[in-house]
């Protein structure tokens, strides 16, 4: 893509109801008047099928597109401990939350155009394109136009691309990349950007050059389709804010990557 | 209907993949060269997501039709506990397992007709025409053909009747009307039919007279679509077997209700 | 009891420790320094092992009494939901949810001299005797010397004295009885009593006359071991600790009714 | 100990009460006339609170020991699988399944002398000293003479000894070792001995020679408390039956190495 088209058009998603019967989602209401894509917790490692439905509602009235966000079957970790998952396993609890938030968003006159995973099933899948493979081909067997949304520069994403299944690119304001092109990790120096323009910065060299800076200080190319915000607290709300104003002022429109299609 | 249209073509159900994790599903495997219509567990009461995509493997093996089988949210109850449920808890719980088992056999290349309530659910829908109208309107906001397999001469078909919504009357071939043409209570004397031969002729009576005998001796009228079948033990499967053999004999055909229709 | 012992010394219990995993509690911190008891929840309804121990330590840390708060097995429900339970999962679900803080209350160097049921089970078993006995007798053959804290007046404290235990009664500062002694259903018109200022005239009646207004009008007897109290928002506790300080002006002294027991 | 003291007694342990609401337990009925000690789950991997008072009901009738059986939180996946879990995760779940046995039987007249962990627990609690050390120390805080059941040779053997507290080891009938004294991965070839006579030569070398041959054909020192048996299919009961026998006739006899002691 041109860097044109980048500019043209960017996607801001976030987890909401992340919530389970008597909790409350962490996501705060303002949230969903930043965000373009709203990815919904589907049961497994939060989420209820009532508070589904209320985020519905929230979605179709904000006009924020709704993803189905899975997560490994374990409440009281939240889905961020790695699992040992078979292969059944790993196709049967994507299609099952999946179907879960379709039939839910269908009945409200909703559409769920794709799919992100969530926490330790995120990391695990983003990385190994054999486990990358079986679920993006099981989504693929349910219905072939619903997309992913994935990591930038991921194994995951060649797959997608191998498999002829849509896939979107997000990246994190706040996080450096490693030469390889890949994410690094949290531990690493450098890693997380806690300054506030730098993370403006970090955002417009993605956007607008199609660079990301890596933690030994290269540029190495990155597409972006979407940014992952983070709206469980003021200050995360702020930032988010601020980045949709800082970028809307530089000539950046904000809509959904699945463009409210067909699906 | 006339009674050749009765004779005509018969449906046996039985619930299924009512297993979880580590434990076994009830059904013996020899079930599913009996039962026109498999009603899969979904998750709440019982069934995980590996057993059900091995049970609707069974099911395309052997061409039989798949219904949803919601239960409460019950696991160690099995689904059999009242629960007091909240309207949107009951269309979200419905619209959540309907969902999830469709996502997993369309992804199998297989569809999901209608829908059975299991246990509680099913015993609080049947004779509630309130609770009965919150999940049929929510189940045809889903998808308008997708039919209910109902408990014959309910409030529950009545309703869908009135919403235009396909439903499939079942019957048991162990169990007593009341002179109100419905179920009677277990406890009441004359409820069960523990006789085999009586069974068989209480099933003959329903189908080829339309008619079932009460416990105060009565014939009301009643119309048959199904024939509710257990499968968890030998003298159960040895009572469907000698049932679907008596009632072929008398020149029935089994198919299931669904007829491998359009959804 | 005379008026005097009453003025003496008195409880104020709050139930604490209700989050999960990621999701905290409810109760705020400051809390822990106007009650005397606290009621900890096991797990069932709400609770982790992990949310436990830092109970624990901080009710260790502020000398408050810890009371095992066991509710019935219902996450999602919160334990507020009826269930029918038989008389094996009522013994079951309280002995197994007791001696679990039991031990890590133990590990910690404290002592659990009391058990409050939680919410529906609450409900269920202060008003029916039947259901009271199964549970009271199951404790006292675990521990002869450990106590309930109980609704005032209800046949679940007759049948604690009948079986020989311990038992205290709590009351409600926004409560109003009825002319049988009850509670009365917070539906009823003058069951609640939502002026601050009538609460704690109605506390005092209760403490310093043994008598409390019933919605009628009337005043029967009334004895007082304990107030319970909400933590969960500013109001509740501006109110608990409004309570607290006018009773100490009045001469009553704060203590656990379980008085740092040798349990 | 000497050869004598190891042909004296020995113990024979099993884990029971491993099923789940309408799932049956796995074992079978005739173990506990072959078993002297029986670790029952907790409920975290298996084990509901009415089948735990069953099986407690059993083990006090068949004077068979009763061992709390904790595993991990992961009921679908029977506790098999590995999972990331902090200090006071470890702590707390361990306590609290202890706790919540201890309370049960208690109640019922009865004791629980020993904890035997479960599954992945206990794979990775044999290996890892610290993961041990911390979970050791918590049962410590608990009861300092509860004991441990534990695999022979392994490190946390060694870290029950540091801290002073009862440890017992087991060994299993048809498993070889390593050089380095642990037991062979089962994918080894020889890890698994299948031929039955030769497991009983297996045993028999192990108690009265004191010797177990490694998978590259060495002997080493090995000490013997308690031979880990399985219940749950007619060949594996079978075995133990013949194990039982042999043993018994070549002068061995059978209790729990619990000796009812005084907890």
């Amino acid at each position: 893509m041109s860097v044109e088209t980048k500019i043209d058009l960017l996607d801001l998603n976030a987890d909401v109801s992340e919530g389970f019967g008597p909790y409350q989602s962490f996501e705060r209401p303002e949230l969903y008047d930043i965000i373009t894509s709203a990815n919904i917790a589907c049961g497994f490692h939060a989420g209820d099928t009532v508070l589904m439905q209320k985020t519905i509602d929230i979605c179709q009235d904000k006009q924020v597109a709704m993803g189905a966000h899975p997560g490994y079957r374990d409440l009281i970790g939240f889905g961020r401990r790695a699992l040992e998952m078979s292969t059944q396993e790993l196709k049967g609890d994507l299609l099952y939350q999946v179907g879960a938030l379709w039939a839910l968003a269908k009945a409200n006159g909703g559409k769920v155009p794709y799919v992100k995973l969530h926490g330790a099933w995120y990391n695990q899948a983003m990385s190994n394109a054999d486990h990358a493979g079986v679920i993006i081909r099981a989504l693929k067997d349910f219905h072939p136009d619903m997309g992913w949304l994935a990591l930038a520069n991921s194994p995951f994403m060649a797959v997608c691309h191998q498999e002829g299944v849509p896939v979107y690119s997000e990246v994190f304001a706040d996080r450096a990349y490693t030469d390889d092109g890949v994410l690094a990790n949290r531990k690493l120096p450098g890693a997380v950007i806690h300054n506030v323009d730098e993370s403006l910065e970090h955002v417009k060299r993605m956007l607008f050059d199609g660079k990301v800076k890596t933690i030994s200080g290269k540029l190495i190319p990155i597409s972006v389709d979407s940014i992952c915000i983070h709206g469980d607290n003021p200050q995360a709300l702020a930032f988010a804010q601020r980045l949709r104003t800082t970028l809307e002022n530089s000539g950046v429109r904000f809509q959904s990557f699945s463009r409210g299609g067909a699906l």
